[in-house]
């Protein structure tokens, strides 16, 4: 029987808190820059694992394809395209030296080369991202908003129940957590006026959102199946799709949004493996009213059940979560995402990003977004230190959170955690 | 007084026929594959120049930075990225060379290993494109537009006015002339029918658009104000923003674009710089009611004179020219679509590319898609071989080819011609 990484029963001789997202069933891979450049790296508790040291230690002799051009990287975009047949092997790998009882357990000389504190070390954008796509997937979210924007009684487009509507995004703002946004400039129409206005962003929001990163290239002209689109799936990273919705409303007819997106989105520096979120499939809603068409049909499992959640952290400190969501509530699932979007002969390419779309749940808690946790504003939220939002102020950060837990064993994201700074 | 690379009464020792593109005052820049790999090169009448040989026998020496990684590489962004003070040294320098009575012409050995023949080299995809954004900012064609889908009497929508509109377009489908591209499959909804239905797209076509190529990065954060964005655009190409209509009707709501557009666009190979078409500027229409916000208003000429074509080629070889539209038709200009791109701190980078939009005339025979052209398939186009077309069919070729004519001197772009193949 072949060794199994996500077995519950794995324990590691490194010391995971409880609370950590990164269990020894996890094994996520980011890029982390040191003194002497950029490294492929994993994680285990708050420790970052720098593999080019494991592998100069010949720890990962078993593994071909993995020079220095690869794990001394800026970027993991080489390491992915390696193939899921190396990256599982890494993965499988390292959870074999992180067991107790390893070889690695002893040696105490690559432990001190291999191994950091998370705290100490700058976790920088896991790949270069060449086109990313943002799509419009929970069912609430979607309905949320046609209520807000359009006809309480049919909130849904006619197309909303057939197609996993998506878009272009901007693929050069994506910025990894930690990295400060300035509040956007932009056009206006204020309610009332006869003409736009010119100045800072009034409303400038969040969504909650998970991001999958494409694991392999296709070509011009082909498609993948939904029963294929696993194998295109290299890993998923939290996703926070910053928006202006005062820029985004006045500007986005016809040709979608522009301006109230792409001054920033925002992801979390690890990557975790489809692999390693296996244990956490779950059903999908139905989709059989109406039932989409074949090439959007699916078997099994597709969704994921991971617990997501968003705090503000205002100026003062005094968090407050606002939101409770899981990756499970998505209507469309990221097998239908991938076949859709390559059902015209659209190529993908490792690196690419596709986000959900804001993943709202079906109770005002589980809303995605402050545009629907304010319902507009309508209802404005109270946080510790006695200030209220309908909207992020200046000097707010906000920290999305996600991760799933099964059988004991806990497998997360880390966090996406960004400020936004006032206008530059 | 400096060289004037523009100079109308420049004659080259090359032979160049009176209808090339390709005039010593052109020299615009692109990548061509031989044998030995992708090389930096410029053209003049029907010859590629290749950079590296010239450089290798001492013909550049003048010009700083120019090493084998930047000469000998499979895209121009590193080329561009060292700068206009370099780029245009380049150009001026190449001028020179290419002069009646320069070294070079005396020089058989260099000429013979830096001057190849256009039609038996390739020519690749000039730049590694990073984000593609597409503007709409021909009022004609907005205007057509909103009168077949919308209202006839108020055809723009109310933000059309005060900005160029644009949306994000897919990069890796960006493919150089020459490329076949096959009809998508995809949802359509046909009129009259309660659900929609997967097939091959059945109104397949063309829009007319130029490119322009960023040549300097900003920061997030960073806005490139008007005036100061003639520095960031490094040249123009021609662009096809490929269209499948009926895909594109169905999905295109409310978030724009996306598999109507993203199984491919077309460019030409070359890439014209900013400053050969300088002698091309021209005033722009009117803006005056409404006047743009303070962002967005210039001064001086800033659109261009530049005569465009479309050529519908079918399997019988018997072409037609359905389009003779001018780039000087655009209401908004390159300068204001980069001040507006980027006011919100949205970053560029170079080797972006951000398209004008369909360039419709004012008349019939200069509109620059089949949709305006067949005014939505009701007015079919006759070919001279007797078949009719209301939008593209399969075996066609699209050629679209640009040029200005001033002072006997004509500067152009070639073509980019691309086939229509069957449903893969």
């Amino acid at each position: 029987m072949s060794y199994n990484a996500n077995d519950p029963r794995l324990t590691s001789w490194v010391e995971v808190p409880s609370d950590s997202d990164f269990s020894i069933q996890n094994i996520p891979f980011g890029i982390c820059k040191m003194n002497d450049g950029f490294h492929v790296s994993s994680a285990i508790g708050n420790q970052v694992i720098i593999l080019s040291a494991l592998a100069e230690n010949g720890y990962l002799k078993e593994v071909e394809g993995l020079d220095d051009s690869t794990l001394k990287n800026e970027f993991l975009n080489d390491f992915i395209s390696l193939g899921k047949s190396v990256t599982s092997k890494v993965r499988e790998t390292l959870s074999k030296l992180l067991s107790v009882g390893s070889s690695l357990e002893q040696d105490a000389a690559t432990r001190k080369a291999a191994f950091v504190n998370m705290e100490s070390v700058e976790m920088t954008m896991p790949v270069r991202v060449g086109d990313y796509t943002d799509f419009y997937s929970s069912r609430d979210h979607a309905t949320n908003v046609g209520k807000m924007f359009r006809d309480p009684e049919n909130a849904l487009l006619p197309n909303w129940l057939h197609i996993p509507v998506g878009y272009h995004g901007r693929a050069s703002s994506i910025v990894v957590s930690g990295t400060p946004l300035h509040r956007p400039m932009g056009q206006q129409m204020p309610a009332g006026a006869d003409a736009p206005v010119y100045g800072a962003c009034k409303l400038l929001d969040f969504e909650l959102e998970m991001g999958f990163v494409v694991g392999k290239d296709t070509k011009l002209g082909d498609r993948i199946s939904v029963h294929e689109a696993e194998d295109y799936i290299f890993g998923l990273v939290l996703f926070n799709d910053w928006s202006a919705r005062d820029i985004q409303k006045w500007e986005y007819v016809p040709l979608g949004p522009f301006l109230g997106k792409n001054f920033g989105s925002s992801i979390s520096p690890w990557i975790v493996t489809l692999e390693a979120l296996e244990p956490f499939k779950t059903t999908s809603p139905a989709q059989d009213a109406p039932r989409p068409l074949p090439y959007l049909q699916f078997e099994g499992d597709k969704n994921y059940d991971i617990d997501l959640e968003v705090d503000i952290v205002p100026p003062s400190g005094e968090s407050k979560t606002v939101c409770r969501s899981n990756f499970k509530f998505m209507y469309w699932n990221m097998c239908q995402q991938l076949a859709h979007h390559t059902v015209n002969g659209c190529d993908v390419n490792v690196g690419d990003i596709c986000a959900s779309g804001t993943i709202s749940g079906p109770e005002r808690g589980s809303f995605g977004s402050m545009l629907e946790i304010s319902w507009r504003g309508t209802m404005p939220v109270d946080m510790p230190d006695g200030s209220v939002r309908k909207f992020i102020q200046d000097g707010d950060r906000v920290v999305m959170r996600g991760f799933g837990t099964k059988d004991g064993v806990r497998v997360g994201f880390g966090k996406v955690d960004t400020e936004i700074l006032p206008v530059k």
